[in-house]
C-alpha cells in the first residue's frame, strides 16, 4: 500500500468530523427539509428569508444576508463601509485570510489598502492589541478583527482587550468588522453569547463550515441599510444565485446538530494540549488553547516526523496529523489540530501513546 | 381565492419547466448520485474535474471551470482580456445582461468601462450587426455578444453576420467573448454543434439553470492559460466555494434530461408562435421565433388583459402568461414567452384558443 492508501483506509481521526459522501450529504438533507418547501428564487424564499432572520436575532443584529462564501461577505462589508468613510484603507492584522488565501481581493476588486500595523515587534506572529491601534498614525476607513485568529493557532484577545479595541474604533469613528470564521469557537473563551460578542462589532461575518461541517456558505450580518446594500454588491460579485437552498438547508441543519457541541470540542482541546504538552520535545500553542484549535511545534524534522505519522495510520488505521510544515526555527516542524466530532469519544491515553511515538525517533 | 391563490392553483404551464419542491429536487439527486462519490475540495474532486472536461470537449475549448454563476464568470473573462490588452473597456449591446441586471459589476469591480456602440439609428432594440463594429471609432479591450438575445425575444445574428463579427475581432486583435446564457437554445437555429459556434469565441460562458433547469451554476470556457488564470478570479470574488457539488451534480444531470430536447422546445415555439400570430392584436417578434423563446406584442393595455389572464387561470387551472409589461408603444403591453417541458404536450388548439380569449375584451 502507498501512502495515500494507507491514509485513505484510516477509520479514526483527530481531526474534524466524519466525512461523508455525497449521496449521504444530500440523504440527510432530503430527509431533514419539510417537504412542501420550494426551491429560492434568487435567494428569495420561506427557507432562505427565515434562516437569515434567525441568525440576526442569534448575532444580535438587525439584519443578515446569506452568502455563499466568507470571501465575498467580508470584502462586501469593506467596501460599504470604505465607501462610507471615502477612505479606502482597511486595518487587519498582515496574516489576515484576505491576504493569504483570497489574493488581496479588497485590493483587486475594490482598490483597497492595507494600513500596515506597525508593531514594535514588526512581528506577525501575535494578536493585535488596543495599543497597536492606538499607535496608528492614519485613520483607516474600517477594522478587521479575526475571531479566533488561525494563522495563531486559534487565539482570543482577552475580552477587556476586546472591549477596548472597539472602543478605540468607536471613539474614532471607525467600522469594526468581525472576521468570525470561526466564532462559535470563541464561546467557551468568552463564556458570552454570540449577541454579546457581535454588539462590540459593527458588521459580523460568520462562517457555516469549518466548525458546524455544513456544505458552504456565510451569513453577513448588521445595521438595515448596509445588509440591504450589500445585497446589490453580492449580485456584482455573482453571488446572488438563482437558488442557493442547497446551501442554507446544509447551514441550517449543521447550526441544529453542532452549535451545542463547541464546548465539549473546547474541553477536549484542552485535554488533548494538557496531556500531550508534558512529551519531550512538543510545544503546544496556545497552552491551554482558546478555541477547539491549537498549532503543535515538534522539536523534529519534517521527514522523520511524517514517516511515525504515516507508521501509526498503517498499525492503527488512526490518521494522527493532518499535514506537517517546517517551522520558522530551526529543527522545528509545526502542525495545526482541529478537534471536532472525530475527537470526542476518542481515548486520551490512545492519542498520548501516538503523539509519544511520533516523538520516538528524535 | 385572491389572485396569487388563483395562480399558485395553476396545474398546466404556457412557460418553462415543472416546478419541484426542495425534497423532490434533492430526491433526484440522490438517486442519480454515484454512491462511492466525496464532496470537491474547493472545487477539487472527481464530480467537478470530469464535468469541467466534458464541457470543455462539448464547447470545443481547451479548458472549463465550473462557477456558481455567469455574472462570476463574465466579468472574470472581461477582466482577464481587458488587462491583457491594457485596455479596460468592452464592446456589448446596450441591453446587455451586464447592464440591466448585474449593476455594472464590470465598472464597480473592475473599472472597466463600456463602449458605445454608436448605431447610426441610436436604438438598442436590435440586435449588433458586422457594421456596428466596423463603424467603431476606438478599439476596445474585449468584446461581449450574447446569443441568443433576451432582451430581443431571443433574436440571433445570422451565421454570416456572426462569422464576419469573428472575422472583424480577429482582425483587430480583440477577444471576443460569448455570453451563452441560452447557447443551447441556439442550435436548432444554426444547426451546428456547439463547438462549431464557440470556434467563432475566444472564451465562452454557459449555463445550467435557465433552458436546462438545474439549480444554479454555469461554466467559462477557453484557452487553458485563461481557464487557470480565471480560477485565481474566482477565489478573489467568493466564488471558489468550499464544496460547489450540488450545483455540479445538477448541471450534470440537466444535461443529461434536456440537451436533446432543445430542438424540440425550438420547434414549439414556432407553432405556437405561428398561431396566435394571426390573433387579430398579437404581434410576436422575432416571427418565427428563432431559439424557444419569443416576445408578444399585445395591442391592449396591461390591465384589461392581465383581467383575462387571471379568468383563464380560475377557469382552466392554466397559467398562459407570466407577466405583463408596458410597451413603448402607446396602447400595447408585452410579454416574454419561454418554451420547455411544460409546453410540449399542450394542445395547440387550447393555447390558441386562450390567447384569444386574453385579446377577446378589446
Amino acid at each position: 500500500m502507498d501512502e495515500k492508501e494507507i491514509y485513505k483506509n484510516c477509520t479514526r481521526y483527530l481531526n474534524y468530523h466524519p466525512k461523508k459522501t455525497i449521496k449521504e450529504e444530500l440523504n440527510e438533507l432530503v430527509e431533514y427539509v419539510d417537504e412542501k418547501i420550494h426551491p429560492d428564487n434568487y435567494g428569495d424564499g420561506e427557507l432562505v428569508n427565515n434562516f437569515e432572520k434567525q441568525m440576526a436575532e442569534l448575532l444580535g443584529k438587525e439584519a443578515a444576508v446569506f452568502m455563499p462564501s466568507g470571501t465575498m461577505a467580508q470584502q462586501i462589508a469593506l467596501r460599504i463601509w470604505c465607501e462610507k468613510a471615502n477612505n479606502l484603507t482597511v486595518a487587519m492584522h498582515s496574516d489576515s485570510h484576505l491576504n493569504f488565501a483570497e489574493h488581496y481581493s479588497y485590493l483587486y476588486l475594490h482598490n483597497i489598502k492595507p494600513v500596515l500595523m506597525s508593531m514594535p515587534d514588526y512581528t506577525s506572529k501575535r494578536m493585535l492589541t488596543p495599543k497597536d491601534f492606538e499607535n496608528l498614525k492614519v485613520k483607516p476607513g474600517a477594522i478587521l478583527l479575526e475571531l479566533p485568529q488561525r494563522t495563531l493557532g486559534g487565539q482570543l484577545p482577552s475580552w477587556e482587550d476586546l472591549e477596548k479595541i472597539s472602543k478605540w474604533a468607536k471613539e474614532n469613528q471607525v467600522p469594526l468588522h468581525l472576521d468570525g470564521a470561526r466564532l462559535w469557537e470563541s464561546k467557551p473563551f468568552y463564556q458570552k453569547e454570540y449577541a454579546d460578542i457581535c454588539s462590540l462589532f459593527d458588521t459580523v461575518y460568520i462562517s457555516f463550515y469549518k466548525g458546524l461541517g455544513g456544505i458552504t456558505g456565510s451569513i453577513l450580518a448588521g445595521q438595515k441599510d448596509i445588509i440591504d446594500e450589500s445585497r446589490v454588491w453580492q449580485r456584482r460579485l455573482g453571488g446572488n444565485l438563482k437558488s442557493i437552498y442547497p446551501y442554507v438547508l446544509s447551514a441550517k441543519f449543521s447550526v441544529e446538530q453542532r452549535l451545542d457541541k463547541f464546548q465539549q470540542y473546547h474541553d477536549k482541546a484542552v485535554e488533548i494540549a494538557s496531556r500531550i504538552s508534558k512529551i519531550e520535545g512538543i510545544t503546544v500553542t496556545p497552552n491551554p488553547p482558546h478555541s477547539n484549535m491549537f498549532l503543535i511545534h515538534f522539536k523534529s524534522d519534517i521527514e522523520g516526523i511524517k514517516k511515525q505519522n504515516l507508521e501509526i495510520a498503517k498499525e492503527h488505521k488512526f490518521l494522527l496529523v493532518n499535514g506537517f510544515n517546517k517551522a520558522l526555527l530551526q529543527g522545528f516542524t509545526w502542525s495545526e489540530v482541529n478537534i471536532g466530532d472525530n475527537a470526542l469519544d476518542l481515548d486520551i491515553e490512545e492519542i498520548e501513546k501516538h503523539f509519544k511515538f511520533l516523538m520516538s525517533n528524535n
